[in-house]
């Protein structure tokens, strides 16, 4: 326990987590650490569940970093605990609460929630509740797996519950570069020029006599599987690369590219894995999230330095990635959200961003979030932070779904979350659409020939051409058409009848 | 002469307009000063254009800061000189050009341009054509009314002609604050910390042997009318200012506010203009545009300090404005648009950014750009790097446009500029409605409660109700008839049937 809880002023705070959910009051505002699943409380949740359980009535507004894992995000919409939930989450549980109404979710863009919650935006923060791997002599917190917005959670909630999880390795200890900026009007610059660059403190800064309770614990982080890696995603790795190539053939890229981004999940980590067979070398990331890929890449020489809010490793491999830590913690740094997803620090590097869309328009609108203009899958996430404020702004999205009964490339998208003046590149696995500099009419043109699927090539062009009957040529559209598409894979399964 | 070109070096590079013209070939890449109409070259537009009455054929692309007068957007187009246009136009036949397809424009968030320039992501920049009210002793560029991109294109372009406009006053010089970022990986943070600080210098640097040509010309800016303010505008100024208020009660906001930012418009003008009636005072604004409400507003002691990149004064108090310049001196800064529209900078100072919607939809997307989602207006302009970044993200529409035949509340709008994510209220005539923190359903029944048309609230309802009826309530929607107001509009002419 010396280890985990240096603070002797602290210990008579350790407590069982039902003793800690006690804390939790109905109604409350209450954020955790957690971004993507990792570094997020666990215990607490579990036990306010079993409150619930003994017929306890507790409703909660849940602020995290980005998506937490089932104990948090699955146990308390299961049991009607979470009320009201921002700003992303991918858990099957949550998502349907969400679909059917009975969670208040607003998605949000990640670097805008530190924001809110230091301006009050979302009201007052009754209750921190952070994973740590450990609490130092003066009562700082070193986060876990990730920060996300643990840090400013714990400067601005009333009070703070840590669960020390003892099951995550002493030695992420000094992978964390905890820094906050004022709010307006004295804000500062963020002073990063180089995604190496240490700012801050290895911990977040608290004071001991706002920790209200301290809970052991050793449930692991519930990462999710990575699939392994398909045709599709190779094509799509290989577009990509291919593309980078010539721009570093045009001069317009260094040979080592500029910091990369990837988004979260199966596909983002296979295309970002296929720069482990390019020609790619001393490669940085600055990013949100380290997946398994990068570290592949860093094994292999590839990438020599990644940033990130969070690191999340497949279940496969986290027991090998905790023991071999030490040989990554010199080349990954882990930020608070607020500065790994930071537009001012993103433009400022020149980020490479690779995201995943859900469909793309001939126009270059990108869907991101919503199936069918309704059907929440995740949340935008990230993917905005990065990509207004790209060097080079890259979506990826295989160019069908569902056994082709969906076109990922459509006459309109159903949900707009980056509009076509934030999209310079789409990658699918046909090829690589191009659309900086382009007129609406011509993105059209290049994204029909090099992305959409042969199946509905015809039919893109049918419309396009139709739209160009009208009398308003810039972004020609067939209004009464526009989402027929989707209204016909909802009536009849299918896109194409 | 002696005080307005005050490089002898330079003194044989001075020509006539027609001669000047000479030096543009067929095919070229052209970057303009100009900002608002203010600060753009008019002698050269205007004698290519004689060219092109000669029987000469001549195409060009042509990039500027953001909308510039009828001699250059105007007269190039109406010639077929104008063959694309990039990142923003208000004139009539530019317009009209773009919408039938003979010009190629794509619209751009202005603070994406200088950079795409610096990237060469435009290709090759051919020729610099900027207005100045000077040349230094050393060959450098004392801009006008504006600099937009002037300062990019000279330090990019392979040939730089400046129109030295006499009618513009001397007066400006000193008023400017040139800082160009360097490209990644080796850019720096923009040392701005307050709206007043100066960080670059009053000229645009230039090698006088890269002034290829020199033109005289006492052409005046054509800035736009600003039409007087109406019964409508008064009301969406009162009930912007309510809110504000309400904002400072709660103590989230300063009692002189933050730095103010305001779109281009008779409608913007007459918004911002309410505040010379409020309580508010020792406000500072940093924009891209001072229109003549700001500077009502700095002869009312209610403005301290206001930056932009442009000034652009309604023709009526012009010579006004430019005799009594030096009153005006001390309290205004012109930057560059990388930097006036840097988001970096807008969310470091937390700007209030308020720009006018074309439509909302109930979940709070808006249209700003594509009239029935094709026919486009102007463009986006700067108002996605202030919104995004903003501290406070407002938008402004009159609930209703064409008599009450069109709602500018839709279910779903035809074209999406700024994502839901983006925007935290929306003012018009009828209220507010503050969608921070609330769900998609929850912003639609703040949205129509608040801000839509007596007239069209039945029917937003009966939607709203009629897509809840459906599997999937996060965002709700009938797709089938999501845009069948606008199709109702297209065919029948109203909205209503």
């Amino acid at each position: 326990m010396q280890t985990r809880l240096r603070c002797d002023y602290l210990k008579n705070k350790v407590m069982s987590a039902d003793e800690a959910a006690q804390l939790f009051k109905d109604g409350m505002i209450v954020g955790t650490s957690g971004f993507t699943p990792a570094g997020y409380p666990k215990a607490v949740p579990l036990a306010l569940s079993r409150r619930e359980d003994k017929g306890e009535e507790i409703g909660l507004t849940i602020i995290t970093g980005a998506s937490v894992g089932d104990e948090l995000d699955g146990e308390l919409s299961r049991k009607g605990i979470m009320k009201r939930r921002y700003p992303y989450q991918t858990n099957k549980d949550s998502r349907n609460k969400i679909n059917s109404g009975d969670v208040q979710y607003a998605d949000m863009h990640l670097s805008h929630v530190p924001q809110w919650i230091k301006y009050g935006y979302f009201g007052n923060i009754d209750i921190a509740l952070v994973e740590a791997v450990a609490i130092t002599e003066d009562g700082n917190i070193i986060p876990s797996t990730s920060i996300g917005n643990a840090n400013v959670f714990v400067e601005t909630a009333d009070k703070v519950i840590v669960e020390i999880n003892t099951s995550q390795p002493l030695d992420l200890e000094g992978v964390h570069d905890v820094y906050s900026t004022k709010n307006p009007p004295n804000r500062e610059a963020i002073p990063i020029l180089n995604a190496t660059d240490r700012i801050g403190t290895p911990y977040i800064p608290c004071k001991p006599d706002k920790i209200a309770a301290i809970v052991f614990t050793d449930i692991k982080d519930k990462t999710r599987e990575v699939t392994p890696i398909d045709e599709v995603s190779k094509k799509m790795a290989k577009n990509l690369i291919t593309f980078l190539n010539d721009e570093v053939d045009k001069g317009r890229l260094p040979k080592n590219l500029l910091p990369l981004q990837s988004g979260v999940g199966s596909v983002a980590n296979a295309v970002l894995g296929g720069l482990c067979d390019s020609k790619f070398e001393d490669l940085v990331v600055y990013s949100e999230v380290l997946q398994d890929s990068v570290l592949d890449l860093i094994d292999n020489n590839k990438v020599k330095f990644a940033s990130a809010t969070s690191l999340t490793v497949s279940p496969q491999r986290l027991d090998d990635f905790y023991k071999k830590f030490s040989k990554y913690k010199e080349k990954v740094i882990l930020r608070p959200q607020e500065i790994s997803n930071s537009p001012e620090v993103a433009r400022r590097l020149g980020v490479i961003a690779i995201n995943t869309a859900i469909e793309v328009d001939i126009y270059g609108n990108v869907n991101s979030t919503n199936i069918m203009g309704s059907r929440m899958m995740n949340g935008i996430g990230g993917s905005g932070d990065f990509a207004r404020n790209a060097y080079l702004t890259i979506f990826t999205t295989e160019s069908i779904a569902k056994k082709g009964d969906i076109s990922s490339i459509v006459p309109m998208v159903s949900h707009c979350d980056h509009t076509e003046h934030d999209v310079m590149v789409i990658v699918t696995e046909q090829g690589v659409a191009d659309l900086r500099g382009l007129s609406p009419v011509e993105r059209a043109r290049c994204i029909i020939d090099n992305c959409a699927h042969p199946d509905y090539k015809d039919m893109l062009n049918d419309y396009l051409e139709k739209a160009l009957d009208g009398k308003y040529k810039h972004t020609p559209h067939v209004i009464s058409e526009a989402l027929s598409w989707h209204d016909r894979f909802l009536k009849n399964g299918s896109m194409k009848i």
